[in-house]
């Protein structure tokens, strides 16, 4: 099939675009995702200077690269997160300004809505992201946590993103949450009570990303079956379980990396992932959108793994049948 | 093994204690371990009151119990924790107070020394408990997390648990931290932590529960093999997996019980741990207290399973070998 | 819980009720589920002797039996099939009259809509059974099979077991069908067909019987989640795959009872079924009624496998909780 | 090894050989294995047109493809079953003539037999193809099969296929039946009855393919160790069982290519059949025929994986070993 | 099943036959099966003093035990090995005499004799045992093992048992070898070279032990299934696989009882062979005789352990159907 | 990573160097480690003969070959073993001599210290080998095994070993063991113990080989983790376990290559080890040297093989990450 294999950015923003977007073409990519921070996108660059984004897509265009989505993750973090010192690394000065929580919060919001317009204004139709979570801290239910405190959080959740959705509606472009921890959807069925929440307006959907799944034990496949229109975007990502006796699965408060934690990342491929089954349940689905290489593998040099990574996808992607099992069987048909 | 078969009355502080001990002895235990709150065992009583200790031991030899541990979780929790309004539940309004945070934490910390006291004055040698996280919250590590915010919240543990280490060795008694999510320690590698934290004092070692291990994928063998001069007390206490592709390990904010969840508790050798792999290395350590049972199962009724949990144990228990492999083939030992 | 705990006679035609009834009892059971051969029930007698449902109740009452249930798999099972010489021997004779196939499918429809109405006089609400299946033979889709082929088997059973189901709905009796090989339901998806066939009309659900489930690999607990409110009545069984890379699951057109067969029925609790979790499933879906043991294990003497048998889904059956979890840590319930 | 890697024209005969063969060879195969339906190799054409033969050869030898086996699964299914609408469409006109199944079966016979007669002319060793089976449907044992009604079965195929197999042996030609689901033999020990219904003899043996083995639960590798002499030629094809707890292995009467099934077909390499242990097998009993593609997957385009398959099976395909392990240790070998 | 459940007292001969057997009747056996050391049963003394026999079996008969067959491992073990400092501390003092190798492998040999006359005086017509093996040191084939070096070795087996055999075939006494590693046979293939090498003479078959081909990997059904008319006696003994990673299935030259060993033996019950399947394959081939448990378990007290053995036996036993599965189904029979 | 990829040639010793040379060149690899027997690398003549070792660089320089390390399992192998005549085959005729045992295991120490000498003079820090050992026909622990007689096997060990490790040091050479059967360390544990023997003394280390453990249970990277700085050499080799019921680990005295074996040993990527998690061990530990093929397969054409392994091993070869991960998120580093 002819989906586009495409690199996401966001882990080389150490790097300027123009040196990204012509390693993105030798590792092999034929588009690129770009985030939206480093110099890859600058949202309020796009919005108020003229040539901004004519000039990025001349830029993606010499490099023979295609842009089918932004990326806007960080400052979508901090719309429904309780604001703490990590943020401050992440968010652009003018967003975390103060440092004032409800300040932030607010600052973020206005991000995302000006993302949206720049998404549209750039052309291109998704906008991946997170969400950020009021409750991620109440995940395990000690101190017992009332029916209350969840649905609150499912509620802010909503309050803080109608608005935001409301501008994406008016763009084009729709909002595609990574369902991953610290998110107010992180696996099936949270990813049920956010949809719910947003009364499943059609402005949020999913970017679908199988390695913060698959250690959890949920089986990516069902979560394309369980949301079949909103698979909005496809990240490519591996993970794998290294679970020995001694490892957790909640990891140690160990950083990526160590062999001590109970999974880690790994780069496409070289982790556990079934993604045969994945290609066949996204041709089920009808999924026409980019497999986007998001590159994570705290054991191997990245560009050695983003350029393995690009064949690794191109072997993949495969089309769907376009006939009957059998049929040839019909003397009919013969 | 004669160890002692006991029942802990965590899970039960809706009985006044003359009922519950009555109960326990039905069921078919030989012991109680009581928990500090609900009428069950009152700190303050037991240093304030002349009579008070005798009075609840006499009450538990009417009923042919004995008690060699006391539990303190619900006061340690708001030791280390970021207090919210969930501890306003579970706390003494004594502790409570205003519910400032600050304040909140102190009252806390004395309270657990006062317990130390208690324990020592009602005669027994080990008090089980949590102790609360002040980083639990930055359990995934996103936004990034820097070793130093993890480092700092093992600092603090230590900062506020040493000086109540002091009134434990003061006291003779030991604290035995249930091993748990939302605790300082949660899997082996997060308890090495911890111990390394307080430098291994001897007042502070393990309640080992292998239901909060189970489902992290942990060994519970594992943990006692790591730790074999720690296991101060055991809670016998069942857990199952019950990932079917759907449901994912982190439980979605959904509370137990629910099928929906990737894992549950369950009543004692009804669920998926290997108890007699677990009394082997008992055996092997030289673990000779108590087998508590921590009674919990959503789906069953509490005296039915608290009944066929105390056969269980029983089933289980038994003592190590005395003598050499094969020593009777050799003709000097016949 | 104090579900009854029944034995099915099926497979002890060769003994008259009162042996098996005072058999029965001496193994340990409540109830008994009354097959409608031998001389267990039979419907015509049923209906046309003043006194016949009232002496089985009386036989049946001197034994300390309860009866909830009457089955007709044999006269089901010729209301769909293409009839051949095997459907002889287990039809009476009335039923089979000279053998010609439309013949034998009318006579069993009438003989069907006549248990009904002798269920009604005897005094129970279900009558379990088969439904036979005019599709059967075309299990494997080769040579190729339309899905027309397949729709009309459906409509053909809509078609003779609407006006059954309009009996059964008159006599305030439900049928229950045992999702089973040869019958017009075995899986999962084939029962959810059926039911569509027949409109979800509330007369028509299941005897769940796990042990045709498990070794096509189906969980039996997903069949109870599928239909919460169609499960009717429940057997006991228990089965086991077999499969050593030489045996198949398809069996070979080898009879039960042969080691190189790939599964086989077994005596409950010595197969591979997990009864823990159909009971807790049953609980969630508040299933009250009995749980009748059908004794089949090639392998083993009926009359010690049925006594072991009662003991084991006495000691299986428990109560669900009637509280919620961890509500005694609060301090308003103590 | 240099095996013949070829292609199983049977699914692709709504294409006329000529470009068939085109295609073939541009899949990267050397051989072809013509199917006896569409153009590709009509049987009566063959015996009555004198450049028929010649003609076929040229064609594939232009093409750079050489032919070692024919395949007559679709006359052969008509042989032993029980003849019904289905089969009409696969048989040639002059086969199913009014279609009155006794006449049927007799033409398939006579078919059968000129197709032996065919291939001598046509220069190959090889037939293969199906037997069809009259005791298919009485694969699940109810209502009770009796041992006599089985028996007939085989005895019924023996009749039918000794004067067939007599041909055969005049022909020097081998008939390979394809073990499959509706088939006299379905798995190794219907493969054993079937083999012993007509007394072993060498005209009769099998076409190994593994898929249909794999998803019954049998290991492909056992059936060639238990006929090491009677593998007269190989299919290469995979398959995958997707029981997910809701699916069945009996497929609920859903066809190919749907996520509701329990097992599928799949492309080569892209399943979960074992083809290393195969291969492996294959030399230990000395197997030099061809690996032939039979491409079947209802989740993928034909062509992508035709071509796909040719590489997998190329590289799959090895020389065992002339010498013995560790020989090189030895002073006198040096 | 009314099968013999029976201890064998191999393990305990540093207790006198007297008490012994006392304690064997208190841990609930109704048999006994006697090892050829310590004071249980003297083959010299059975030869040579008259009553010998008859006290043994009074003192059985006082007790309540049957006593089916006796045990002569340990000279056994010195017939065919290649005799070293281990063997002397096993041996009686009359069969080690000096200890020159040729000289002990001879007296071994006429002690076994010996034991079969013994054997045949006391009244049992089983003889469980050893063989030894000269060839086991050749276990791993470095330095390369030449196939000569290994058939030598069931050559000489062959050559020194079959005139203990002759003896034991004159005796109308059986000779078991307990299939274990040390020995000629230690797994399937190597029971049938041994078997091959006495040309399968009907004196020389097996004593079934599971314990020893489950940690091996070898299924011990299959073992039954391989030599059905070659079981003679059975032992029951558990055993356990612990590899975990680090320990290894070769045990590291470390003693059983220690968690570093990869495999160990366990309490009936309590390792984690599949009885189940075992007492099934029994009834298959028509096994009638003794269960007869060797208690081994580093980890457990033995009596505690033997006394819960003798409870896990009698519930594992069944008689096998008299009667055709479904037969109840047939009009004929009811 | 730019490890060496080379082949040992061991195996391959029937060959004259000079052909060796020039296939391995021709497999792929780029470097070769020679075995010390054939004409590879003849201890003596390096000694003894001025150009000796220049001309065998000259050689493999031609060849565009490196060479890191020389083997020397052999004569290793006669150092600790029990002589027989198994050795004479394996052994330089000046080093068997009058194969009297003691005299074989003297002129075996020599020459193994003589082997440093000439590694020194050829240029390489590394010379692989094996121990044998003493107490390998003690591995399982019947007739009962005396820890002390365990305890003399590795004393013996080093015993034998200082002297020629202090060789080693004087030469600037490591010794490294192939952990392997029939050797002194076998596993992790007898690893362990070999070390301690020696007093973990810089000269002693390992040639990690994990073909040797992986069907022993042992998981290849606990080895890596358990000896971080004792991995001086690595082979590259896979094996599998075939154990199907039947077979058994321990092989039933059959050799390599027939499929009634438990284990064998396969080309690289065609067994069942896990080298991806190899080499993330390999990179955390920091191992720098060769990855060199053993290659040993009996079931596949040895050149075939060797040729595919060299491009499966550089395919599997990467480098470690130099950075952090996430550290793009932080806006410092962009």
């Amino acid at each position: 099939m002819s989906r586009l294999v495409s690199l996401f950015t966001g882990q080389w923003a150490d790097l300027k675009l123009e040196d990204m977007a012509r390693k993105t073409k030798e590792f092999g990519y034929s588009g690129i995702e770009l985030a939206c921070w480093g110099d890859h996108f600058e949202v309020q660059k796009a919005l108020n200077e003229p040539n901004y984004c004519k000039q990025k897509r001349d830029l993606l265009e010499r490099n023979g690269l295609r842009c089918e989505a932004i990326s806007a993750h960080l400052v979508g973090q901090a719309v429904c997160d309780i604001i703490d010192e990590r943020h401050k690394l992440i968010l652009p000065d003018y967003v975390w300004g103060d440092g004032k929580p409800e300040g932030v919060n607010k600052r973020a919001i206005q991000e995302l809505k000006d993302t949206a317009k720049a998404a549209q204004k750039f052309g291109v139709e998704v906008v991946n992201g997170f969400t950020g979570s009021s409750i991620w801290h109440l995940l395990y239910s000690f101190p017992p946590v009332s029916q209350k405190m969840v649905d609150d959080g499912y509620k802010l959740f909503a309050d803080r993103f109608n608005p935001i959705l409301d501008e994406f509606k008016k763009c084009g472009v729709k909002f595609a949450l990574e369902v991953h921890p610290t998110e107010i959807a992180f696996d099936i069925y949270s990813a049920e009570a956010a949809l719910k929440a947003v009364n499943h307006r059609e402005e949020f959907g999913f970017n679908f990303d199988p390695s913060h799944l698959h250690w959890q034990g949920v089986d990516p496949v069902e979560f394309i079956r369980a949301f079949p229109d909103r698979i909005y975007h496809v990240h490519i990502k591996d993970a794998i379980t290294t679970l020995n006796g001694k490892t957790g699965i909640l990891a140690s408060h160990i950083n990526f990396g160590d062999p001590r934690r109970g999974w880690d990342f790994r780069s496409p491929g070289r982790g556990s992932i079934n993604f045969e089954e994945i290609i066949r349940a996204l041709n089920h689905v009808g999924y026409k959108g980019p497999l986007s290489v998001e590159w994570e593998d705290s054991g191997m040099d990245r560009e050695f793994g983003a350029k393995e990574a690009s064949g690794f996808v191109r072997k993949l992607d495969f089309s769907p049948s376009g006939r009957a099992f059998d049929s040839a069987f019909d003397k009919a048909e013969q």
